[in-house]
């Protein structure tokens, strides 16, 4: 299959003018209806940003928390009490949100840095602009990590679709937007359904709608169509029924942080799928970075769930109703064949 | 607990004025922003009505399938042709939605009525008058099915709420409306969640969002809220979290059609629930009138499922973008902890 992945936009991307660091991110409160563009200098605004899902995936949020720390250190470098300050926005920008462990990560690196620098006697300015190359060096890992990603997750389809000597390409299920678009470019469990849709091993890829932001509807959709990848999208209860007509060959997801054995906490809903996937034997696909794995979380009970507004899923509040709005829930790893990671694929089943 | 019936609204009416019949109908897709009453003479508008989904749920459907058929025979009651209108208009009625067999049911009623008039020498008025009070008939006759299945429903989660000398009020999970909305009153599944509540079996209800159409999100939670039930509203993909929570007691939906072995066809995503049920050992309820049961189809494999509109899962197409729009999906027998009927219960899988 040709893919056309020069029609993805680079999700994150960092400038310096004058000495001015500005973050660039796709609006993907705006995606499918216009392609935008965000650009902000200001730490506050890409925490914003962050909260309000204009840039959301796991990986994505990794690098705008580093992202921050560095606009922050910008800010700061020429007033006093720097390290104080600085040591303020950081924390200010791991809470931005609870489950995905990527953010505290892309955070924690930057205070490495941080620390480094200073002890290595850096001036403030000196320390902001070490944070900038960590910025570049995140972005630019980030792609390649999940080249790498992709070239493991397409290894194990490619023994799925091998039919005697053919390949039968397989139709593929995703929930949510694990895609380019979560991540500075090329995506985790879209990055596997890339790389193997450039082997040929993909028919199409079903997209879940993903309530109640519509991740899927929106974005992943979006994404697939502008990659060339045939795509179609279904609701999420419509899971089942696809499945029990044998229309899905393998469940591939992303993850927001997994525990150290082997929980997956996602997007609300994969749970279900993993469940689905379990009855029906289909299997069933998490692939993430190693920064997603968070090996002080033991088990999938200790990672805390967002809960989000209840707006997002009744705009219109009706009188004595009731709302919930769990962002994520956990898929015990006895229910996922196979985690795909940069350094390889994990079975935390086995 | 104290319920509040009076609150709802009747789904399904009729009326004869000056030798013209009507049918009133609550405007299903203007719920829950404002209660509005549709009074149509002509039965193509009331076909339009069914199609629109303005009236929906199996058995008001049924009720106005059997309607249609009469507003039709006092329309051509006066002119020439009458039986051969008549038995057009029928079976442009019974092919309004092809999943429900209670359409065709109702329509069936009807021509049973015509056959035995028309046969007794009746003239095309009287014939018509029949079919007027076959109409005020199955509304009645609707209601006391109704209750029935709501005390043979609350016999079962009696059971259920037992514990020891004590009773623990139930949390119950439904999909779609299967509510007084979905009948001419007091509803199948929420007939049974009423039934129960006045016995003090009930602590809540989750109701899932029901996507395309959101006839949870819109329907059921009014419904609920109406009648004095406490309710909390969730996207379909969020009942897996519920469940794993162990905050899920029982699952009731309503069905549109049940196979002579016991597969039931419901609103998508019913089969989805039924899976994750039974993967957390929660028992699965079905409530629908007889009317529902479709000896003549042997096995869900035979039940036609409707596909509707891409524009209810996508109102403004992507570029490259399939959009997959199954309304219904089929639940198998042994994911089918009870059948529950005006004429009793029945446990399938057994």
């Amino acid at each position: 299959m040709e893919l056309a992945l020069n029609n993805l936009p680079r999700t994150i991307a960092v400038e310096l003018e004058g000495g001015v660091p500005s973050i660039v991110l796709v609006d993907q409160c705006r995606l499918p209806g216009e392609l935008v563009y965000l650009r902000t200098s200001d730490w506050r605004e890409l925490v914003d940003a962050v909260k309000t899902l204009a840039v959301r995936g796991a990986p994505a949020i990794g690098v705008a928390g580093a992202a921050a720390v560095m606009l922050a250190a910008f800010e700061y470098a020429d007033g006093d009490g720097f390290d104080r300050l600085l040591e303020e926005a950081a924390r200010a920008i791991a809470a931005a949100r609870p489950t995905a462990v990527n953010l505290v990560w892309g955070v924690n690196k930057a205070r490495e840095v941080v620390f480094e620098a200073r002890q290595a006697g850096a001036s403030p300015r000196e320390t902001a602009e070490a944070l900038y190359r960590l910025t570049e060096d995140l972005i630019a890992e980030d792609e390649t990590v999940n080249r790498r990603i992709g070239s493991h997750g397409a290894a194990l389809l490619r023994g799925l679709a091998a039919s005697g000597t053919q390949v039968r390409p397989l139709n593929l299920l995703t929930h949510c937007n694990a895609g380019s678009l979560a991540t500075a470019f090329y995506g985790t469990a879209l990055g596997v359904v890339y790389a193997s849709a450039q082997e040929g091993l993909v028919n199409r890829v079903y997209a879940d709608e993903t309530r109640p932001v519509n991740q899927g509807a929106r974005l992943t959709v979006w994404e697939l169509a502008q990659a060339g990848v045939p795509v179609t999208l279904q609701c999420d209860n419509m899971a089942a029924s696809l499945m029990e007509k044998g229309q899905v060959d393998a469940v591939i997801v992303g993850a927001d942080r997994i525990a150290a054995n082997g929980d997956a906490a996602n997007k609300i809903g994969t749970l279900g799928l993993a469940v689905l996937a379990n009855f029906y034997g289909i299997p069933f696909y998490v692939a993430a970075p190693m920064s997603t794995i968070d090996c002080s979380t033991k088990s999938g009970a200790d990672i805390p769930i967002e809960d989000r507004d209840r707006a997002e899923v009744l705009p219109d509040p009706i009188p004595g109703v009731e709302v919930r709005n769990p962002a994520f829930d956990v898929t015990p790893y006895r229910l996922i064949t196979a985690i795909v990671t940069e350094e390889g694929v994990w079975e935390p089943a086995r």
